[in-house]
Order: C-alpha cells, then structure tokens, then sequence
C-alpha cells in the first residue's frame, strides 16, 4: 500500500515526500505542483522530461510526479500518455488545472517598440503569435527549451536577446521586469496536468470523480471501439476525453486513453471496467481521482450503486429460493 | 422451497403428484404431458382451460400444469402467456415441443368420397384445409370444441357428423378407424409447450437452457425497447423468443415475453437480469429450464463464467491494494 | 390512385361512399366512424366481422372499413393488426381514438337494487367489474355477442335479462332508460381505430403524423430485432407502439407492428424505410396519417429534411468536383 | 478539376508533373515516392519537412506530395495528420505501404567490434536497439536528422562517426560498405505513405478502397463518437483506422482521423457521409482511393448499392401511387 499521506518515508531521504516535476522552475509545471497540498513542505524538483519524472516515481528515488497531460505548452503531453501507458506501475492520484497566461518579461525595462529580439518555447510562440505581430511585429523570434529557460536567460550574459514570453510565476521567481501581462492569444485556456504515484490505495470517492483507463485496441478489429463505448453507455457512463495513440507495434495498433466520470468504489464503474476486462484483459487502471472542477454530474437513477444492489439481490433470491 | 420430485407430498392427497393439462384427453397436450418423466404414477387431469390449470397449480389443488406457450392448435397460447405472466406465484419447470401431425378418423370405415361432414377444432381445421380440399372437397366442416372433443364425439349418438379430425394419440386411446394419417398441410410443424409449478429450486443448468423473463415496457416509451434488448446483446445472449402482449392498462401499455438462452446460475444471465431489474423492476423472472431440443449454444469467451470471474477479481484486487 | 375524396364514385353504387364497420350499431367502433368527415352523407354499414369488412374494402364492395387497432372492448385488434399485416392491398388513411365510457341502461326504469341480471360484451364486463360489484353485487352477469346487442336485446321479449352494459351512443339511438353513467372502473381508456382503404395516395403530411408499417422478424434470428430498431433511433424516429405477432408459419416466426412518429414524405422516414426494406424486403408499409391527439413532435435538427439535403448535396459536391 | 494525369500541365513549368516529398534523398519516403506510376519521367524533390510538402502543394508550385501518415520511422505523422485535416484544400490520392528493413552502412569496410560510434534518427535507433545491443553493444549513438542524412555523413569529412544506419535505398544511392543488412528488431513493421494532391476527381472504385475524413468531436460530448461509429456499423462500413488528435482549440477539443473500407461512389458511403455531415458539419472528406494491400472486402448484401436503389425505389413507389 502506497498512501499518498506517507511524508514521513519519503523518498527525499529526509522524511520529507519528493516531488519531481517537469521542469525548469517556473514553468507552468510549476505552477500547477503548487496547487497541491502538502508541497509547501516537501522536497520539489525540476527534471528534465516527463520520461525521466515518471522514471524517478517507478524506481522510487521519488514519490510524486506532476506532469502535463492535456494541451501543455511545454509539449510533453504525449510523452505523458505513452509512458504513463506502458506499465502498470504507476497511478494518478489527483488532476490539476493551470490558466495559461503569458507575460513579456525584458533583460530590462523595454518599451515594445525597441525589442529586436524574443525568445520562449516553440509552443508558447504559438500562442502569442496574434499579440506579438500586433504589438512587436519587428522582433524576431529565438526558439528556447522551455519558457521559464527563454526567461531565465535574460539573467545573465549567455544569450543576448531582449525579451521571452513566459509564465506569470516565473516573472515573480526572477524579478525580471514584466513589460506586458496576459498577451496569450486565447484567453481562458487551460492546460491539464496530473499527480502521479507509485500504485496504492485509491482516493476515497466525492461524488465528483475520474476514472482514466488505457484500453489497448484489439488488432484488426477498429469496430471493437463501438464495443468499448457502449459498456459506458449501456451503464450511464459519460466520458470526459478520449485519445488514440499508437502502441508502436505496428500499423493498426493503438490504445485508447480514456477519461470517465465516475470512480472505482461506484458499483457502475465497477460493472464496466470488469465488463471491458472480460474483453480486453490487456485494459490498465490508472487510476480514480477527484476531479479538479469539481462539477457534480448527475447518475441516471438505474444505474446508482442502490440500484445496483436491488438487482444482486433480486437475482440472488432467485437462486436461493 | 418447492422441489420438482416432491411426489411423496403431492396434490393429489395421495402421496402421488397431480398434473393438470388443457383437456379434453388425446389432444396434443395430453402428449406433451406424456413426455414428462414421471407422469405414468402421477395423478393426471384435463382441465376445461388454461386459465383453469394454472389456477389449480396457484393455489395448490395440483403440483403441475401442462399448458401451450407458442403456436398451439387448440388455442390458449395468449390465455398462458398473459395468465403467467401476471403474479410471481408461476415458475416454468420445463418446455415441451410436440409435433403436429393429424389423422382423419371415421365414425366407421368409410372411403374418403363417403364423408359429407366433418368436425374438429377451428385452428385445426386450418392446418388441414388444403388437403381437405383436395381430398374431401364435398364434406362440410362442422366446429368443434377441440380436436379431441371432435372425434371423441363419433363414439355416440350426440353428434351426427361422418368424420374428425385429430391428434394421432386420441385415434389409438378411441380406437377409431383411421381414414388417413399426415393431413397436415405443413409438414414440420410443432407446438411448444411448458411444465408450470409454484415458483421453488431453479431446475440445474445442463448447458443447453433457455430462460423466461416477463418485462413491462415503461409507459410513453416504446424506445425503451432498444434499451432491454440491449442488455442481452452486451452480454452475447441470444434472444429465441420475444412476444409483445397488451397489459390491458391502456394505449400503448405492454408487456414483453422473452425466452433467451442461458440459466440464471450462468454469470452473464445474471447480469443481464440484474440490469434489467435496475431499469425495470417490474421484470418478472418465470423460469430457467433445459430446452427441448437440446442444442448447444456458443458462448463468447469473454462472457464465459470464467471472465466474470476474472473480471471481478481485477476490480476487486485495484480496491484492495 | 384511390382518392379518400373520391366519394363520387363510391362502392355503394349510389354516387356515394360506402363504409363498413365493425358491428352492431351503437357500438364504440360506431362512435369512431361518425368522427370521420363525410360520413354523414355516406353509406354506413355495420358488419360481423372485421375480417369482414377488411374483406369488402380488398374486393371493392365498400369504399372504407373503419375497424379497432389498440385496446378494444369489443375484441378484434388481433383479428385487425393479423388481416391488415396479409397483403399491401390495404393502407391505414386516418386514425381516430374514441374515450371508452359505459352506460348502465335498462328494459325500464329501475333501482340499482333490483336488477337481477345484466348482459354485455366480457370484454366490456371486465371493465365495470369494480363498479358491479360495488353497486349492483346481487346481479348475475349473462355474457352477451356485443355491448351494443345485449342494449337492443332489452327492447324485445327475445331476451329476459333487467339490464345491459353499453356504449353512451346506443342508450341515445335506442332510447333505453340510463340508470348509471360513467361507470367504467378505468378513467381515461380510450379504444384506438383505423380508417382503412385500398392503397391510394398518402395523405399529406401535417407535421404531427404517424406511419404503420410490418415487418418480418428474420427467422431463427430474434436479435434481429435489434437491428431493426436502431434503423429508427440512429434517425431520430420515435416509436409509438410496436407489437410481435405470430405469422403462423411455425415457432420463432413472428411479425412486428410498428407505429412510429413522422411521414413517409420526410427525408428521415424514407430513408429509415429504405435502409428496412434493404434488410427485409418482406416489409410492408400501412399508411402515413395524420396523429388523432395532433401532438407535436420534436425533430432533431440533423434529421429533418433540410439536413438531409445539405448532407446529400455535399456528398454530391464530392462526386462532381 | 484536378486529374493526376494531367502531367502536361505540371507544377514543374516543364510541362512535367512535380513531385515532393519528405526528404532527404534516400529515406523510406524516397522508397514510397518511387513505387508511384510516373515518377519516373517527373520532377521529384525532397523537402525538409511535412507542412512544407504539403504546403507546396496547397500553393501550386508542387502536383503532388508524398508524405508518411502511419508508423513512420523518420517521424512526421502528427505533422501530416494535422496538417492535411487544417482545411480541404487536400486530397488523397493513393496509400502506398514501404516494408521497413534497415542495412548498417559503414564509412569503410568495418568488423563490427571495431564501430565505436553510430548514428541515425532517433525514430530509426529505436527500432534497431535490441539488435546493436546484441551485436555492437560498444558502440555510441550519435543522433542525426534523418536516417539517409546520418548515412551521407559518411561520405564526408564533416562528421567522425563510424557508421550509420539507413534504409536500404540510401546504400543502394550512396555505394557505402554494408556492414549488416535487415538489422531491424521487429520483422514485417510497415510504413504508410500518401500520395497528396489539390482537390479534384476522386479515382475511380476498384471494389478494393479505402476513404479518409476527418470528424470534428462535439465539445463537451465525448459521447457522440458512439453515434459517429454508429453511422459506419449501421451501414456494415468497417472502420481500418481511427486515431484522435487535438484541435489547439482547448482541453476535450478533438477531431478524429478515421480510414474506413469502401469508396465514395458508393452508396453506403454517401448515405454514411451525409449522415454524418448531417450531424457534423465540419466533416471533411480527405479522399476516396485504392488499398494498397488490394484486399477485397466482403459487404453485407444488404448494404449493397443494388440494395440500396431496390430500398429507394420501394419508397418512390409508395410515394408515387
């Protein structure tokens, strides 16, 4: 058993928990390990890949990872579904949603006009694109590793551009003076990340939960996808995302990564995932968490656990009459 | 609990069981009850409807009844279907094919060309009406209460008609001369009958085993019909029987009867019902019981017993880690 | 074409239309046929049967046959929905709900107190039974061929009974004393009855209609059902009734009876026919007709006809380009 | 119209047909691009990147791109996936399928205990790992940008690796000493390639094809990819791939890739499509072309496009009366 409260056998050495997460520091990695509880305390590390983050979890020289798994900025996104996809020795205990925002932060302070050069992460480029040819449409863009890295570069002599795009934490941890705030080009995006943990005790229900499952697709046979989602909605089960990717072992070969409402303990979700098992023993549980927006959804009252035990019990007095 | 070989406490009061069957003697149901093991020591009686022998079942005056459940000459096969389906006080033990095949019987010995009347039941009568055409174009057809009934009535001077029409078995129980034999228009043909006791153990499942459901159709909602159905196609059980039957209670209120294969010992029949019971509690359960042809049935790996199992435990092994 | 106004040259030989109903006079089937205008001027005829008067539309002897289809308490509906599913020589042009309320009348004025017996149809015995047995508990019931015949049968010496249990509309055309009104033990049943004629042109459609069509459920294929209804719901099509029939041709053989929501002028029922007859050429279509209850029903936008233009134009754009 | 014969008005302005494709020279694309007829007498570039192919093609200076869409070796397929679906300014035209064999080409003739350092695409390396532990466990990989570009850098003095591993075309070109040939861990692994054009005729059905859409998901409603999979199963399409991809345009945006068996001359194809584009208006048809495995499929007789026109013609009939 691997309690997610174990901070005192942490994997730091040190009886504190270690926390790795997709670094550099100040990213929006960051930014989302902040959210969770508890790491004020704890021991929390920049790595340099999602890989080597969810290496550090299985091997145990850590005891959390936080990983981006939905729109990253930083990419990352399907390192994350297919290594997370790989075994079955990890498990995610908890999502974590982060407002993407971008700041323009200078070498020093800058009007817009005299910037000639910017740097960040491809990704994040493409994300002020709009802004950029709108307000500095004379400066050239410099690729960099990662935002807060285009960032941090400004600190110091290694690099001689004028201005990076990063996140609002980063400008807070460097003190770089902020020449423009949320210059993204669509506001209101999000970008998903999860907690990851060696597999242990799942976190009890809320009535608002997760379920993410990796359903390998049976070779050959692309119409056993309909299969797979009529045992959720045959049960009422709604999904909330659903991805391909290929397994690598050759055309055709794909798994699905699914997002469900519901969690393990619920008696529907039970009834689907045995049911998916039965079909595809190769089916991995990665895990039931609560759900970072909270949102109550509603089960159609056939398939609640009451109703569920009201029909075990009327087969089984069948039986034992 | 109420034991099929419980003939020591039987209705009949005299240690023996009592079988009740849709009468008169000789007609195709009386051969239907011949093939139940076990009726040649018990007490065994005609009864004047369907309606009459599974009262007599329901409140105890008899052990058994005998009645037609699918395309009966003599009729009765609505009266079982809605009268079963009504309570829970009826389970099937058994079913019954018997083919139907008819003999012309004489009054006395006569050429075809002699006969100027001839009497049976309705439905009989149109199962045999091309040969009568063709054969005994000049003889005019007289109603009869039943076949049996029919023929039986050439044995006095009540009736005046030359000719019946009937069931072999009643020929051999009259005596009566046998004018021809295999008049029936449809070769082939069979009617399905079942074994109804109170409701008690559920006969062992053999691997060959039909079973029969009763599902009210929720009001206003034809659609739900897709619903139910799938619920058996989910779970690989074939349907062999699905009858529509008004419940009396108003436009557009039904009932569904519905045979399909497999017992309810059988993981996916349970289920199958347990799902049914959740979306419908007005199911009625009337029996699992051996079928009469004893054809085999394949059941898909993955809704084998075993992958229930095995499902079962994957689930209960994630809540338990 | 057979034109429903073709009243000019009507089967009555007179000039005028000639319709024929279930009889006697003065029963529900009656009430149904006066709500059909152009009655009042035509020739109205009761007959024995509704294989009768479907007989007499199919030979041309009458115009119209105005027979019950859903609930009715003078018997028939299986007689109806069997004779109506044997060929495509008849179509369903109107359907006409009649409120089912009952009338006790009486060879002359009586207390409840004294009427030692009273006639009608079982069927509609059945549903005053309550209220019998309730005001009139010392009454024997005497079973009588119609609700409408045990009313007249009070008008002469022919019978002896002191009361009959009819429809509101023979105690009106007979005259007959109304010793109790609104006695039906059911509130709000309603009978539902078809006007039938040779097949003609499809009435236009009004937005608030219904089609019957039957279909041949494969044999030795029940779960064939299935398929057949997800022709219907992957288009949006409600069903408003649906209901198994023997065909007769042995055990598993069955028809279907099926109402359902819409015109077989719209895009949706055409193609929903379409793809049924693909899978079943047995089919049979019944009619398109206007909803008696003029209820309106809601169409997915993506199944109305102007989506199915925009989806086949651009699948066209496709083949031209 | 855009005819992929029209090689006398090619993009080349040479009146020949021009041709690119992912480079460089010698790269498993090259391979695709030489199985095509034509190419011969063409003009062929390599290009270096997919957005660049394929944008040459939207803007006229290239007929023709060929790029990879599944398993790549050189990487590239998100690219071309999302790339071709950003608009319809595309069409696939032709599938081709490249066995993937690699050779190890040395910078001279080499034992292979004497290889100290190797180099490759990263995507290549992977595939190759088991048999270079086995065999060359000293070596040291060197990453290069593609598996041909790794090759010719034994042809000069820029690099100072030993040896590289390829594709066998790239020896072929180069004449470098092959030091080991098929050193590829998995047997049978195949590429798909498509050959890309501007919108034009579809090529004609050969009875063995495949189609290519791209299907927006409803946000927030995971669940419609049942009734998307739905259209195809209903009309008996099987699907042979369908992979998910992000939109960019937030979390659960998503669109879905999907090859299905059968072409759009079809006419369960077009009443598929526009179902489909009755529900989905972003549908976009990507191309109707031949299999290049030639695998005859077998379609249900109902689903036939004589069945089909017998299904509309029983309809217009009923109309038309």
């Amino acid at each position: 058993m691997h309690d997610a409260g174990s901070a005192t056998t942490g994997a730091a050495g040190t009886g504190r928990a270690r926390y790795v997460y997709l670094g550099p520091e100040g990213t929006f990695t960051e930014a989302a390990l902040r959210q969770v509880p508890g790491t004020e305390e704890a021991q929390c590390d920049p790595v340099g890949s999602v890989i080597t983050a969810l290496a550090e979890v299985r091997n145990g020289t850590a005891d959390y990872a936080v990983v981006p798994i939905e729109n990253s900025v930083e990419g990352g996104v399907t390192a994350t579904l297919d290594d997370i996809a790989a075994d079955e020795n990890l498990q995610i205990r908890r999502e974590i949603l982060v407002p993407i925002s971008f700041v323009l932060v200078g070498r020093r302070q800058l009007e817009l006009g005299e910037i000639q050069t910017v740097s960040t992460h491809t990704h994040g480029w493409a994300q002020v694109r709009n802004w950029a040819a709108a307000h500095i449409p004379q400066a050239e863009f410099v690729p960099g590793n990662s935002t807060a890295g285009a960032a941090r570069g400004l600190l110091d002599d290694s690099t001689t551009y004028d201005a990076a795009v990063c996140a609002p934490l980063v400008a807070e941890q460097t003190g770089l003076p902020v020449l423009a705030s949320a210059i993204e080009d669509t506001a209101g995006a999000v970008t998903r990340f999860v907690l990851v943990s060696r597999p242990g005790t799942v976190p009890a229900p809320t009535g608002s939960d997760k379920t993410t499952v990796v359903v390998p697709l049976p070779e050959d046979h692309p119409g056993a996808l309909m299969d797979i989602l009529d045992q959720f909605s045959t049960r009422g089960i709604n999904l909330s995302r659903i991805e391909s990717r290929p397994t690598g072992a050759g055309l055709g070969s794909y798994f699905f990564s699914i997002d469900f409402e519901g969690h393990v303990a619920e008696e529907r979700v039970k009834a689907a995932l045995a049911a998916l098992y039965r079909m595809i023993p190769g089916i991995r549980f990665l895990g039931s968490y609560p759900r970072a927006d909270k949102l109550k959804y509603s089960i159609p009252a056939h398939t609640r656990d009451a109703a569920y035990r009201a029909g075990q019990e009327w087969v089984a007095a069948i039986m034992e009459r």
